[in-house]
């Protein structure tokens, strides 16, 4: 049976998604079709599905009209993706579901507003809590590394370059990581000053591998460099991914807005 | 402006089909479009574009009805696609544009015939030239090779194992070759045995990286799996690929066959 799909992506973190309003395409989602879809050979290919189904229909309960059914290209569940939600409210908005400038959409992880500016989304991904120092370590290099949650756990390092055949490497295995801290691992930032209130970065998500960008990542990224340059709250840094350029403000209140594009850039049928 | 595309692969091999019958959608089709469309992360994602236009609309002078405009992710116009001319067909019989169970398409390396058995489809590659034994290497191993011509160079080294923990590797470089033999690079296929007259292979093609299937290869690593067999003229091997299962059958005539799958998985459309 075909059925609809859009692909899109934020920073080049890409997505499937899935229009599926009452719930009566997908009913439970099985993770074999997700990862089908998910497959950038056999399938049509994304680091991860986007269902779009209402709050009601998913029997969860929040105010929220839509919740951002994700799922990982393994088909696991996830909580949050930061870049997804942007790509979930652009393609609300380009369908004519939600056509207004501020959107709440419910996740696992709660629910997320979001606002546009004409451009682009900014996302408040909530709190960030420091946690204080740890290391990280790629072959026989060590650094010292910025323990911060972001719902999920991040550890940011300063390095003196990001090319792969530098220290940093290829990423292609994941960096060494204080297990005792970490026991399910860690999504690791290496970070680099590119000017004032900007730095780029390269990310290592637990599970997953090296990815052209990583939206909690990027809101861990931020706050560390800000934290490092005495930046008074309320700035909003530049952080670079390989993917793209993204922006991220650390509120006074303590939150943390990450803000870039989202692209919905096909559309069609698929029977996988 | 929004046009049609789908997406579909052979043994993981994969691309974005472009429907241009009349060359009236995409004019000289330039590389810039091609790259977006085959970036796995801002665009559709494929190892290349095939667009489906009638031979007289691209000035190809064939008697073919329908001509292969097959273009690299890079950008680059390719001769050629083992493959690709098996989705191609499939695409052609799917679309109602042609149904009969056996094609010819024009190609840029000539006019290729493909017959449908009803499951798969099977292409006639032409004729494989045996041009002597040569050497490739990875790291401090070396291996003997067999310098075989599918209309592109390929060398087919016979190997204890496929393991990317073992001597092969992970093929992130390309082998080592002789660079008098092969000046732009060479196709390098690894073997190994796996039951009678059934062989696996990992391949590094020039200019692309590791790939989970290249049409040529496998046909290079059929005949050189039959001449050190000896097996008769007219044997059919299997050769695995990571991206799924070919048979490679070497006629009489000395003509070289490929059969395999071809799957359409979605249509739609993008403005990418």
């Amino acid at each position: 049976m075909a059925y609809a799909f859009l692909k899109g992506h934020g920073t080049e973190n890409d997505f499937v998604l899935l229009p599926d309003a009452t719930g009566s395409v997908h009913g439970d989602l099985d993770a074999d079709r997700v990862r089908a879809l998910c497959d950038r050979r056999a399938g049509i290919g994304g680091d991860g599905v986007l269902r779009v189904i209402r709050s009601a229909a998913a029997g969860i309960d929040s105010d929220a009209e839509w919740f951002m059914d994700y799922r990982n290209a393994d088909g696991s569940i996830a909580e949050m993706c930061g870049n997804g939600t942007r790509v979930f409210a652009q393609f609300l908005r380009e369908s004519g579901a939600d056509t207004s400038d501020r959107i709440t959409i419910a996740t696992r992880a709660g629910d997320k507003t979001l606002t546009f500016d004409g451009v682009e989304w900014t996302v408040d991904l909530g709190e960030a809590e420091l946690l204080g120092e740890t290391k990280v370590g790629v072959d026989a290099h060590t650094w010292p590394a910025q323990h911060i949650s972001m719902g999920n756990p991040h550890a940011v390092a300063f390095v003196d370059s990001l090319d792969p055949d530098g220290p940093v490497g290829r990423l292609l295995d994941p960096p060494d990581r204080d297990e005792a801290l970490y026991p399910e691992g860690v999504n690791v930032e290496f970070v680099v000053h590119v000017g004032e209130e900007h730095v780029a970065m390269r990310v290592h998500e637990r599970g997953v591998g090296e990815t052209r960008s990583c939206g909690t990542g990027a809101g861990a990224v931020g706050v560390a460099a800000m934290v490092s340059d005495g930046a008074a709250r309320g700035s909003t840094y530049v952080v670079d991914v390989p993917g793209g350029r993204l922006r991220v403000t650390w509120t006074e209140a303590g939150r943390v807005l990450l803000t870039g594009p989202a692209v919905v850039v096909a559309s069609g049928e698929t029977d996988l």
